[in-house]
């Protein structure tokens, strides 16, 4: 089942939020220069990049977006323009790491290398049928607990490999308000996979996933009235998480969470009650997102991640349309990211 | 959610394969003493148990057994010693460890005490809803991440605690053979939720669980023809783990995996050629154990363990019962257990 994954085969995208990208590529150098990377700039941003020698790079901003949409109103701005990266790219693999994010030390004090642990996720099987107690039976020393069936131990390809974060927890804005000085300092040294069925917040801080057969579930669907530039101002991430979660189960692959970190930079905590209005939209909505994904089943028709989120565009539509006028959009933006998907993809760029 | 348990609401359940348990006891006073012991004796062994002072313990051996059962088929000999103790119990929670087991240490160094992590795991509550993916939000300086539904934030009641283990891991045979010089050296500081409808292959190593709620589901129902006293000879604990989480799913409570680890100690490495012949029997049935366990579906009428580990019974003799005589004993086991459960429930002992 394990496949060797090529440097080539591999994109880094990177969403600037903020012009000044120079620390932060110096920082992820040692880890970041053998790749190619796709720098998406937020169209909301007016400033010039400053980028750093030494890396190949190609960097996309507004004018870019404007032709390649061609009248699809996707709207790009913020996290959002990570989107524009996955569509743009034409590499089978993605891992892509937030802006405000440095390498994360192990726990005996070394580096870690999230690039090369996302390729080791993507490209040893994942095991979603059956628990494995002692974490993921592909790591180095480890195996298959007794009693985990042998029918299932060649596992199935894992298609999206979920990264943590140390220091700032990845929270909502009302826990981040009440706990303004909690910090994650937990290093836990596995992967598992998630398993089928189960759902989880997947946070796009520090993702790798293989844009081949999922990249079309990644998908700026939900889009909050009040978003803002700040992570826990948006579900967008949670809301393409779980409808690649799905994806995932009923194409029968797999998604892992766990290894690699990275650690994220401290915000002014200040601005937590401010968000606080714009997210608390969000904590709302998730109460009915996270049924529905639970409850989405898809048609035996449906063979491809295209063919999926168009099939969930209309169950979305369906069932949450009529709650609230977000949902509709969203279902409108998941269609027209499809038919993007395949204009792009069909086209010689 | 989370209540105190108290010392005095516990039982640590030991079995004892070897007579003496000076050495073991020793290693565990620090952790042991401020508990009742139920030292149960294998009903094979032959000499007298060695047990050092200063535990407040009680030994049952093959005498009481036999009064107990009163004609009662069960079989206790080897590791299924362990349920009598689970049977004859008096308190609320059960922690149970193996006799080949040593403290463990965390990374940094320090004895783990794994009494004191089973009872925070079973006092805390379970989310078996929604995956966390920084793992238990309930840990020290952790929460729940962006995303995750404020609804299922009070969870459940955790009733069943999984412990792991260092050194030793828990193959099966075959692995056992493949990899004999394999250690799990990899101490993974987390306990996760195991999330609803995801089976696991539960060890009897290093548990802990709610008597009170789960415990007759805790069943002594599958014995290998073949069965030997080593835990890779057995998958007793692997049917009776994947009936307490159907169980567990059914009442809406939850499971966790994780923390703590123990130390197990090696053995001849020799004898695991020798236990092939005899667990390629639990191998194979674990093809047709899985698949059952994970169609389970308890009726409505279902409301104590008990009624659900009758129902389960049933469903083993209709589905199973034709493919190999084991699932037969292991049902008629699962009834006669439930029975004796009642009976020595409602006795005074």
């Amino acid at each position: 089942m394990s496949m060797k994954i090529e440097d080539s085969e591999v994109d880094i995208v990177i969403a600037a939020l903020c012009p000044n990208l120079t620390s932060f590529l110096e920082e992820w150098q040692p880890f970041f220069s053998r790749f190619h990377l796709i720098i998406v700039k937020d169209p909301d941003l007016e400033d010039d990049l400053q980028i750093p020698a030494g890396f190949d790079h190609q960097v996309y901003s507004k004018s870019d977006m404007e032709r390649a949409l061609s009248g699809s109103s996707i709207n790009f701005s913020g996290h959002s323009c990570h989107y524009f990266g996955y569509l743009i790219s034409r590499k089978k693999y993605i891992i892509s790491i937030d802006d405000d994010c440095h390498p994360a030390r192990d726990n005996s004090g070394a580096l870690v290398d999230p690039v090369a642990q996302h390729i080791t996720n993507l490209q040893t099987p994942a095991t979603p049928f059956f628990f494995n107690t002692l974490y993921d039976p592909f790591c180095q020393g480890a195996d298959f607990v007794r009693g985990y069936p042998f029918s299932l131990r060649n596992g199935v390809d894992c298609i999206l490999s979920c990264g943590l974060w140390l220091n700032l927890a990845d929270y909502d804005a009302p826990t981040q308000i009440v706990k303004p000085n909690e910090r994650n300092t937990r290093y836990v040294d596995a992967v598992m996979t998630v398993p089928i069925r189960a759902m989880m917040p997947m946070s796009g801080i520090n993702i790798g996933f293989n844009r081949e057969v999922l990249g079309p579930a990644l998908v700026p669907g939900l889009r909050l009235v009040g978003e803002g530039k700040r992570r826990w101002e948006t579900v967008e991430d949670i809301w393409s998480g779980m409808c690649a979660k799905v994806v995932c189960d009923h194409l029968g692959c797999g998604v892992k969470s766990g290894l690699p970190y990275v650690w994220r930079k401290d915000v002014d905590a200040g601005n937590a009650m401010e968000s606080l209005k714009k997210e608390w939209e969000g904590v709302k909505l998730m109460e009915e997102i996270v049924p529905f994904f639970q409850s989405v089943r898809l048609p035996a028709s449906a063979i491809t991640a295209e063919d999926c989120v168009v099939a969930i565009a209309g169950m979305v539509r369906e069932k949450l349309g009529t709650l609230n006028p977000v949902y509709v959009q969203a279902a409108n933006a998941m269609e027209a990211w499809v038919k993007l998907w395949k204009a792009v993809g069909s086209s010689k760029v």
